[in-house]
């Protein structure tokens, strides 16, 4: 028997079992260990009570996998000694970081459906914000005082300003999103909650985030210089976060700061749709194979990713439109100290069939930029909300010192938490 | 106590244990299944019985974690229906993809240590190129029809090329890269190697690889028009490679085909720089959790990457460089039905200290653009040489239309696989 794939397949249609076809290609390779012999002849046996009307294009068909890959049955070892007896028992990158300085894994804060569906189970009296809603509100109810969020459009910036607390979105790529499940490779982004600018600043000595240059320390914001950036969105901004901007902005230049109004390039109005787009493609690739293996049990939601209806022109028209933004916006973000731009349209909604908009996250969001959200102001219905900070691309350290100047003065905004 | 991060370093400092500390967190936390308790409390004492001089900065500080990270002492859930019971035992997306086709996981094929070190353990007269060695080896040697493989240089096409296979590597983006080990984010990209390009489709088939127009089938020689590629480091092509060349032009001139020179512009000299710069970038931020965790069991190359002094100038640069340039390769691209273009320097280095050179693949790699290695030729001592077709990205089907019609024409260069 030839051993192309094609072969394979009509042997086993022609009536041989997967237990006798895999029998001889054991006999072929050289015997390893009993355990992964094992969990193949069981593979091989479930494989062939299959019901011949219920199988795939590849049933029976034996596939070596590269050893960096997941295998829920067998070991994922990397040929690397640190991973030799893996069982697979696997930290995603981050919470390795974590580990090695110390910290407690506490548990698993509650997140929308694969962080991006609406379904999520946390119990506040208005939306936590998707997709970190237990992060935001464990940090912001005193359970934990740090939490790791994902933000893929406002998954991070939304829920910290929802319940009071700060966040960074950091650069994209600047730490590992290793072991953390994929929306969208393009923007997916690893963050912190967190109840101060120190605790944030720690988490970032701890997983290495740095500048090129070192941040002058400590910031002064007398003389400092922002900028005031509406968006060509600022007209879905809700009363709670257009009093928060103009009190920010008043506050800053009591301390000393200038704040000038920043008009982007019309050419920023198109990031939006870009990054949308891109998601949504992004999404499809992602969500397939769960898709195709248990539809039924995916958010709508999800379901609706997978089936969009984009094109791959699209896809990319978006892709190389945001890349050769980032550049621009890198220039124009380090003619200021921060830009201060909205976190959210307003305080949390209070339906929570809802993560509320996150339109004002989602273009710093495409355009990889790091982000800080500080908390501060309130709401018609005495909830918080809070202002971004924003900076050029790995200036994440400077923007934090920024923030650190930026955080007792917005406490003039008149948000207190509370124990 | 307040429960501000800083506060509770302080606490902990003072002299109270993990575990005090922990206790008093619970009580606030709602109660929640005993599984959880247990491992905290486990942890606990783990980080009490750590000596004062090797305490981390965020020693005993309880961390929320967003249930889409993976943990290996606790479930991840994703707050989805179809990880209920993760235990966790993860299947990467794309080997879920392929066990929902009905294919067998037969074992797990060696690479060199995370895909980038040297090291591998493949047994083989020559070097059977990393990284995805055994990938390479085990279909090469009809251990297996087909195996999975993943590039970020030339890890699919340099090993399918010494190997004497067929390999693709997608478009960047185009199959889920959940749950393979990163090195790259920018360029990791999910593939195959396989006997047959009929193999390589119906595995495409299987991860829903589609393009926006379907391809014209079956594609003619007959007129067709390719673009020879020799790029701007033709200089360091070896004698085998020089002879595959011509004898890929002249076979496919035989067949109808045109083939005219390309000269791609200048600036497609700065690729392989750009490449090779962000490349080492992004792998500081992958490994550094394992070189903080155990620099001494990783692999020197690692450390290198992990130490390597590019500034983030440098790699927002080459990133930024890397992303303008690929609307333009598509355009060119889209001028031909495909581009021709050495796979390698030449046949498998006799060293097995070397994976062999990739600057052939790295370029297309970088781009994003699809390729797929067709096997043939022949090298000075007998070893196989394959040679690449490239398109425009997304016109994946395409490509592989266009390889089914040159693998049989390219079978006049000499090479004869044999069990």
């Amino acid at each position: 028997m030839s051993y192309r794939l094609s072969d394979a397949s009509e042997f086993l249609s022609s009536g041989a079992t997967v237990h006798d076809y895999v029998s001889s290609l054991l006999a072929r390779i050289e015997a390893r260990d009993a355990d992964v012999q094992g969990s193949v002849l069981a593979q091989a046996r479930e494989l062939d009570r299959v019901p011949l009307d219920k199988r795939g294009p590849l049933h029976g068909v034996p596939i070596g996998v590269k050893d960096i890959f997941l295998t829920k049955d067998m070991p994922t070892q990397h040929n690397s000694a640190i991973y030799e007896n893996d069982a697979p028992a696997v930290d995603a990158a981050l919470i390795s970081l974590l580990r090695s300085a110390g910290a407690l894994i506490l548990g698993k804060t509650t997140t929308t459906e694969f962080a991006h569906g609406i379904h999520t189970d946390t119990r506040t009296p208005r939306t936590p914000g998707g997709s970190s809603s237990g992060s935001g509100a464990a940090v912001g109810d005193f359970q934990v005082p740090i939490a790791l969020g994902t933000q893929t459009i406002g998954s991070i910036i939304r829920p910290a300003s929802f319940n009071g607390v700060f966040g960074i979105k950091p650069t994209w790529g600047s730490i590992s999103r290793e072991g953390a499940k994929i929306c969208s490779v393009n923007f997916d982004t690893m963050g912190f909650l967190a109840r101060s600018v120190a605790d944030l600043e720690l988490l970032a000595d701890v997983v290495g985030l740095e500048d090129d240059a070192k941040p002058i320390t400590p910031f002064k914001l007398d003389g400092a210089r922002f900028a005031v950036c509406k968006t060509h969105v600022w007209s879905q901004a809700g009363p709670g976060t257009v009093n928060a901007l103009a009190l920010g902005i008043k506050l800053l230049r009591e301390h000393g700061a200038s704040v000038e109004e920043l008009d982007l390039p019309e050419e920023f109005a198109s990031v939006t749709k870009s990054h949308l787009t891109v998601f949504q493609c992004d999404a499809k690739t992602t969500f397939m194979n769960e898709y195709i293996a248990a539809k039924d049990k995916l958010d709508p939601v999800l379901v609706g990713f997978v089936e969009n209806q984009f094109t791959h022109r699209q896809h990319l028209e978006g892709l190389d439109n945001l890349a050769q933004l980032r550049p621009k916006i890198d220039l124009i973000a380090s003619g200021y100290d921060a830009i201060l731009t909205p976190s959210v349209v307003d305080e949390a909604p209070e339906s929570l069939a809802t993560t509320g908009n996150s339109i004002f996250c989602g273009m710093w969001t495409a355009l990889h930029v790091p982000v800080v959200n500080v908390p501060g102001f309130v709401g018609d219905h005495g909830m918080p909300i809070g202002l971004s900070l924003v900076s050029a691309r790995y200036t994440d350290r400077h923007l934090l010192r920024v923030a650190a100047a930026v955080a007792p003065v917005f406490e003039g905004g008149g948000w207190k938490p509370s124990v």
